[in-house]
């Protein structure tokens, strides 16, 4: 390899991680969109603590679990399980990766707030600020290092053929799974659920940032997914990064449009929330395999994506699982089909593998993650006073009013 | 050509494609900030909307009728008229493009949406969604591929000489001449010119998202002018780009203080819609030519293009064109500007040949488009009722109000 | 230098350039949401406009201020004092820079603007706009690069050894500076310090664009520090950027999570703007010194500037110091620590040189800032009326409004 190869690789590396930090900022704005007035400036700090968390957890002790083989570790970190000391030789050719060390941290490290965001957005209008932050810690530190080794670490399930190009499940699912749990344990917003099986609506405040928040996920979602062929010097690689931007784009489009059309056919009326929340499924589901479709096959899979949350949000909502954004919906029942459309592309990969692959994500991360919110909910308890969710929480959590300006 | 300066290529113009992607997010922002809060979600449905059935149309027909000579087409759409099954060989050494053509793909396909997120703007606050997005479909996938081809695709404008870098005509022009079109179907707003021959100024629900649209263009422009040299691997090519990135900057900057200033001198206020649309304005004026014009030539050419919306916009009030967001100055005239500018710095340009293109791309686009409309007011209506106007289209079109929580 | 290491380094450079360029957005929508609502179309305004003549101003006069002996200037701008007429050849193979001369502009130029937004979040709703335009000219065209040529453009401090890599002291204390003799001149608001000792709360009117500001500029700021490097093109090279981008996202992480858990000790409550400008605050503190620290030292660099504008906000409320958004805390007293901090890593630094540069770049800043706000008080007066100030600025001193449709 030649070192402007090299150097290639490494820039290439770093745009895509600061393309995937964004998206911090998309979470932030769709979540603070789609909830009531009176519980934006919660959800906005739990997004931005969160994100610092993540950052902060993965360096200490999350990248070492995650990638205990990785020869950034083996070179650099020899506190056993920290790589907090982590001074990298600025001159080191490290060939074995094809790009800087530091590189390779740092695009590890803008994906695990990933996982934490779909959470905050399932659980928000009722959770506690410090439980919230609490398992941030031991997701971000712990369960998303854990089963991030399996796969993308070197682990079993890599091992048995199990395909997950930028994380349809490694980081999507595992996120919902982590959400449902938290949802579970929580219960559904006061009022949400009436006793004759009614259901409210409670209408996001503030729709365009909604919409730019899913617009910046769109944005972010070229580094999520282009970045993970993690090589871009070589024709080859270069090809392949530009299918997966291609089917990343059309994916994204597809699934709006199924949205789009098939809420138009089944309400009279297109349904806005839905053709972001179609946007974002379409994202989600090709993000296990966004090389191998072509085009055409890109913008279905995305397409069913989108069908599948227009199904799936209503869904959930008459089983009175309570997920504010739909997070659940995008990130897990999408994440599952993504993770399974693999197949369609890629013969490399089996349908029973994937399955397994899912089953085993899921699991761990819900059973793991109800523990952890259980033994939140003993200690300190997770959910908010009715008083306060009616109040909001920016008043009762936070001090802080989002609109203190406009009147309600 | 090198491996590596193939590889350098396709990156940067898939980084260019992504940020040409995000100016999606502009126009939403922009529109969205600049229509009244009845008709936001509306508006931010449109452009989601329209930008999801770009990318498809243009997948589906679009770029093949624009690049029916590509060797991108030739070599892998076996079907006529159809890229849909596009499934690219990762390891085939295009040099006859220079770049992979997936990212050929990717950047054309992220352009498209511009020309119908002009209309959007234009016809904001009174149209019904599905003529909307019928329109959608003809103009990205039939008008704008056609016209396109003239000029990007090797056909008669190219043949002529007619110079247009990145689309000041061939991008904003034809989006202005069939927004025209539609406003001129459309009729004005209900209320807006009164029968004394007053105007009413019906301002923009929220300001700082519309800066925002505004900032979020002009960073997308380093994408849209920049990636259209369409190559960064020798010296030659960086220079150029180079030169394109300053100059989009300082003619944006130009429009901008141009505006501030004559604005605070006419009406002894700076007007900042027109300091966000004379940024604008600015940049689609240098859009044409952005690499031959000095600094400060560019620097002026910007400017003339802010000062003239600063009378632009005004003058189609008084003659009851009714463009909410000034997308027909801005895009039309500027764009009009910026086309014949190029015989300023280009001594291969004539100002015949690009009065020639200005107004080929125009009458087509303007008559194509103008059949179009009325075929849909004819079949369906394209304007919805008064009542409706005066709910706001979020009420009646959609039934998702943009700010629930806020008062009126 | 092979010509693709030189455009990579210039397609580096672009990149980096955009990205600093989008920080106008961030400081434009952080301003806006933390004034109040009455105000924010006067401070889009500012932000839009001071960028803007930031852009033109540095173009007339200030490249060649801070760069004299650049040799672009000295191959390119025979007009003495202007880079006005600049029309680089494409194909010279600038070999002195490593990377194209227009870039090289394009970099710095970007930068002019951030000192100049520094100042309108301090000064927020009570400035008149005409002196704030005129005191950004004074700015951005003579004060910043004439103490940026002290040390970027070759001058004493760079010869005694004051080491600064991206700008804590150059930049953000300078802006820093300018602001505080601004306030000084201006005085608090009207009602915000009461004559019995207590400090009136005036909230932000819109937390989540606040957030998203801050979110922006964490963004951009891997331009601002990354691109720093000036090179991408050997291992050296790229290591390096790949340390400062992950040293400058922990140092923000850092920055937010210590804010984050000091409030919440502090108050009992997490406080989230105290959270947004701790991230801020940990931007800035790295920003001298990105590339040194491992991780965990940049991690804690940025923890204790996020610790220091917990204090540092209030206490300048104490003593009477109004700065609405913060800013002199941030860019100030975190810049003064990001400065001194350079020693912890880079043992070429000297505790009493980086000393001696913030003394130089305070006091010359502050004295030549504030004899020109002296001046402008002066001659047309500095600060709105009271009647102004209570109707507010988007009223009085624009005549829109940023919110029409939501009562108040």
């Amino acid at each position: 390899m030649s070192e402007l190869e090299y150097a290639l690789n490494t820039f290439y590396l770093l745009i895509s991680g600061a393309f995937v930090m964004w998206m911090a900022a998309g979470f932030t704005m769709l979540e603070a969109g789609l909830v009531r007035a009176k519980n934006v400036s919660e959800i906005v700090t739990k997004n931005l603590g969160l994100y610092s968390i993540a950052c902060v957890m993965y360096l200490v002790c999350g990248f070492f679990l995650m990638y205990p083989g990785d020869s950034v570790y083996n070179a650099y970190f020899p506190m056993i399980g920290s790589t907090w000391g982590m001074s990298l030789d600025g001159l080191t050719f490290n060939t074995d990766l094809g790009y800087s060390d530091a590189a390779d941290f740092f695009f590890q490290v803008v994906f695990v707030a990933t996982a934490m965001s779909i959470i905050s957005g399932a659980v928000a209008e009722r959770m506690k600020l410090i439980p919230f932050f609490l398992f941030a810690i031991v997701l971000t530190g712990f369960i998303y290092p854990v089963q991030g080794y399996w796969k993308w670490g070197g682990g079993w399930l890599d091992a048995i053929g199990y395909t997950d190009f930028a994380g349809s499940g490694v980081v999507h699912l595992c996120g919902a799974a982590a959400a449902l749990a938290a949802v579970i344990i929580l219960g559904p917003r006061t009022g949400k659920y009436g006793s004759d099986g009614s259901i409210k609506v409670m209408r996001g405040s503030n729709i365009p940032i909604a919409a730019l928040g899913a617009l910046i996920l769109w944005l972010g979602w070229f580094g999520f997914n282009g970045g993970s062929q993690l090589a871009m010097g070589t024709i080859g690689d270069v090809a392949d990064v530009s299918r997966i931007f291609a089917n990343t784009n059309t994916a994204a489009a597809g699934g709006a449009v199924a949205a789009l059309v098939l809420t138009q056919i089944m309400y009279g009326k297109a349904d806005l929330t839905m053709v972001i929340n179609g946007a974002l499924a379409g994202l989600v589901s090709i993000t296990a395999e966004p090389l191998m479709p072509s085009l055409g096959l890109a913008t279905i899979i995305g397409a069913i994506g989108g069908i599948i949350i227009v199904f799936s949000v209503p869904l959930l909502d008459k089983i009175k699982i309570d997920d504010v954004v739909g997070a659940i919906s995008v990130h897990g029942i999408a994440g599952i089909w993504g993770t399974l459309a693999v197949v369609l592309s890629n013969s490399d990969a089996s349908f029973g593998t994937q399955l397994l692959g899912i089953v085993s994500i899921c699991f761990f991360t819900f059973i793991v993650s109800y523990i952890a919110w259980l033994l939140l909910d003993i200690l300190m308890g997770t959910r908010v006073s009715v008083e306060s969710e009616i109040d909001g929480l920016d008043k009762t959590e936070l001090g802080i009013e989002a609109y203190p300006d406009f009147s309600k």
